[in-house]
This record gives structure tokens, sequence and C-alpha cells, in this order.
């Protein structure tokens, strides 16, 4: 298969209902306009295509939770434009284009990332986007599984302990923390709807979370890697800003060649827990070796 | 009916719950701790117990809905600490106490808001809070109609238009746009799933949001209204910081005699709406009437 086609045709899909979604007018138009900004930033929609790559694994057809795939979408954008916010990582640049409240202001930034998070539960609730395979039941569990991986238990839990850590000493712990809340636990809910979704039960659950929790980490490495090399073209934001900001990072704890090392493992590590999925797993496969292309 | 007793008792309700929600230790600490300076700095409880007080009214157990019910409180909480931040309404006191910003800073702050939101939809969600009343279908409405009104079409549009409307000449139509969305949106929710969960049907239904809809309205003005007189005591915010700020309100357009009118008029369609109903509904009415009382 090839990957780079695939990830396309993903994300045109994704995009298209994200364009369609802001079809019917918001007001003020600054909101709609603010939100739209950063949902067409240059985001590569690797949480979405995730999730479909993982319903497709256990047989489904993954057009068909293409709008709930989105909403991941809207979570991870709401996450980067709080993140970049002054009071937070103050970071002007992301993906090569000034941040949200740098062109919006610091108000409106803080109210796109409000409207994103709650209009992704609109749209996980939205019962007209559910097949006939999805039953309500599946769906709570889905609009569960992603409150939980965003929420204190997650996402929001992690950013703050990376708030409270700036320029203090890295410890391995506290790294250990905020990756695997502020990055890996989304990228892990991400794989794990697409069987939830299918009713995959318990064995191959447990498989796909194997997977998500291994590519959310190399992920999170190979970022960090590639901030520490300067390389801001591939990354989107200002490189470097994690060295200035004395982040707790995994080439600062360990050298870029033992967190390259690291990645590897993971990336093999999920790729031998889906030994058992058939070829309908290889989009899930060639991710996670994407991944660690990245740096490339 | 004696509606003091009533408010207390179903404020005891869910003040247990939101405390035994935080009874499972999160981390780091100190996201749990901005998170419940602001869920116990003195709020009413106002929308959880007209969400109550309204499935009672349809024949429910009140008891049966006190998660989802606090629920409301999560969002209205999240939406109180956004409001305040230096970059939107910049307000150091609410409610008599320092706003949280003030006492935790802005990032710990904005993070706290986004917790509480996303919590919401963790509760919402929860399947292990439904009674078997309730089911999978009414939860995701319910979801849903939680998310419309929190969002673009409600809460954030309407704190959108406030944003913009600093400073500017008070119009009517924009006042009123304000008011809708920011204010009467989740008010008028809170009401609607009280019959969502209990399957009231259309017409029962549109009663119900014709009320939400006058006491949620009414509810925004004695507010303006108890600002412009300067009750900081009965406000719990800095009095008179809305006309610091130049800020739209009903008692700047339409002066405070005017106003009161207005809302005892609302009040008394609201009560009104409601003649179909039992005595269950009392506490609705009552309710009603409270609202405009809060001036004394």
């Amino acid at each position: 298969m090839d990957i780079e086609t695939y990830l396309r045709e993903k994300k045109e899909l994704i995009d298209s209902f994200i364009h369609t979604y802001f079809g019917a007018p918001i007001a003020p138009d600054i909101l709609c306009d603010t939100m739209t900004y950063s949902l067409f930033a240059g985001g590569k929609r690797i949480r979405p295509i995730l999730a479909i790559a993982s319903y497709e694994a256990c047989g489904g057809n993954g057009k068909e939770i293409v709008p709930f795939a989105s909403a991941l979408e809207f979570i991870h954008t709401y996450s980067l434009i709080h993140d970049d916010l002054p009071a937070m990582d103050n970071d002007d640049l992301r993906r090569g284009k000034p941040t949200n409240h740098k062109v919006f202001g610091e108000g409106m930034a803080i109210l796109a990332g409000d409207a994103l998070l709650t209009e992704a539960f609109y749209i996980l609730s939205n019962y007209r986007h559910r097949s006939p395979h999805i039953s309500p039941q599946s769906m709570l569990s889905l609009i569960r599984e992603i409150a939980m991986a965003a929420g204190t238990h997650g996402m929001v839990g992690g950013q703050a302990q990376d708030l409270l850590s700036e320029n203090t000493k890295p410890d391995a712990d506290t790294l250990s923390f905020i990756h695997n809340h502020k990055t890996s636990a989304l990228i892990t809910a991400s794989v794990r709807i697409g069987g939830i979704l299918s009713n995959c039960g318990d064995e191959i659950l447990a498989k796909l979370t194997h997977y998500g929790l291994s590519v959310g980490l190399a992920f999170q490495i190979v970022d960090d890697v590639l901030d520490m090399e300067g390389k801001t073209e591939l990354l989107g934001k200002t490189a470097g800003s994690d060295k200035r900001k004395e982040k707790m990072t995994f080439p600062v704890l360990y050298g870029i060649d033992h967190s390259l090392k690291k990645a590897g493992g993971l990336v093999h590590s999920a790729i031998n827990v889906l030994q058992s999925f058939t070829e309908k797993a290889d989009p899930l496969r060639e991710i996670a070796l994407y991944i660690l292309r990245r740096r490339n």
C-alpha cells in the first residue's frame, strides 16, 4: 500500500467534513474565522486518520466514522490554541504561521478553543452522524473515552504538569507523566475508538491500546527531537522553543541518539502487537513507520 | 411549598455529588484545587436545580439525574472562570472572592476551565450514572442539547459578541443576541433536559422551552440591575463593573424601572405557560418568583 496516498485521501475526507460543518452560519463572524483559521493551519489530521485506520483494521468502512474522527481534530486544535497562549507556552508561531492569539487576540483565542472543544462533543453526540452499525451505547462509550483522554486524567492534566515543570530540573517520572497525559492519551483514544465503534471485543481493544500508547509516545519523542535539531519547517513551530523555555523533553533528558532508539523500539513494538491482524491493519502499520520518517 | 428548603435540599444533593467526584485523586494536585476552588465559591446551583425541578415537573424522581444536573454546574463554572480572565472581562472578584486567575494564575485558570468543560461531558456520557428510566438515546440527546447551548450557537457565541461589543454604543439587537446566547441558552437547556430525560413529548417540551427562555432572560436582567444598583454583596462580583467597562446591559439601555417591569412580565409569562402542569411543577413556579426576589 502507498501510505502517502492513504493519508492524503483520508485527510481530504476529514477536511471536507470540517468545511461542510462551517457551511452553516456562525455568529459573530470572527468566532467562525478564528476557529477555522486554526483548523486549517496545516494539521496532518493524524488523530482522525488513526481512528479511521483502526476502524478499518477491525473490518469497518472508514467513511462511516469521518464525523466522529473529525471531532478529534477539533479537540487537538483547541489544545494547540490554548497551549500557545501567553499564559501557557507563549508561542508566536505554529506550523510556520502566526498563532491564533497573535491574529485574533487573546480573548478570541480562548473562546476559539472553548468553542472547538464544545463543538467536538456536539458532533460526537449527533445521532444523525450514526451509521446503522453503530449503537447509541457505542456512541456514549466513544464520548466517555474522548472526554477521559482530553480531561484531567489526560491532556489537561498533562498540560497542567507541563506548566508547573517549566524551568525545573528534568526528571524521568515527570517527563513520562507529561508525555503520557499530554500527547499519548488522545492518540491512544483515537486508536481505541476505532475498536470501540466496531465492537471489537476486549482482546483486540487491548492490542489497539498497546499500539496507541507506543505510537503516541514515539510521536512525542520525534517531535521533541525535531525541536532540538532546529527543523522549524518540518516541525511547524518555532524550533528550539522547548530548549529556550528549559522544557523537559526526551532529548534533553537522554540525548538525541538514545531518544531516537527509544522511538524506534516503540514503533517496532506497536507493529508487533498487530501480528494477528489481517492486511486491513496495514495502514496502522505504515502510520507507525511514517511517524519515525517525519525526521527526514 | 417552601422554596428556600427546596433550594437548600437540592443544592446539598449537587454539592455532595461534586464532592464525591473529586474524591478520586487528580494529578497534579493544583489542577484539582483550582477546579474545586471555583466550583465551591458560592454558586447557588440554579441551573442544576432547574434541571431537577423540570424533571420532577414531568413526573420523575429528581435524585435520578443529579450527576447530569451537576454537569451543568461544571459548565457554568468554566464559563465564569474564562469570562473573568484579563483577556476577557478582567474581573478580580467573583461572589466576593478573588477570581480563579487571581489565586492560581492565568495559565492554571484557563486549564481549570478547560478541565471543567471536558469533565462535564465525561459525566454526561457515563453510562453508570444512568437510571433504568433513561435510555442511551436520551443521554445522547442530553449531551447534544448541552453542547449546543454551551457552544458557538449558545454561550461561547454570546461571550464572543460581548467581547466585540465592549466600549461600543448599546443597541437593542446586539443586547438581545448577547443575553439570549450568553445566559438564556444554558438556562433554557437546563430546563429542557428535565423534559428530554423524562421523554415528555414535544408539546410539554415547547412549554418548558418557553419557561426557560423567559426565566433565563429575567435572570440576566435582574443581574444587570443588581450590578447597576451596586449591590456587590448580593451580586457577588465587583458591583458597577459592567458600567465601568461600558458594557451593554438592559438597565443601561432602558433604565432600571423599565428593566424590572420587563423582568416581572417575563416571570409572569413563565409561570403562565405551566398552567397545565400539576403541583409537581410548583418548584419551577417558585424558582421563577425567586429570581425576581433576588433584588431584596
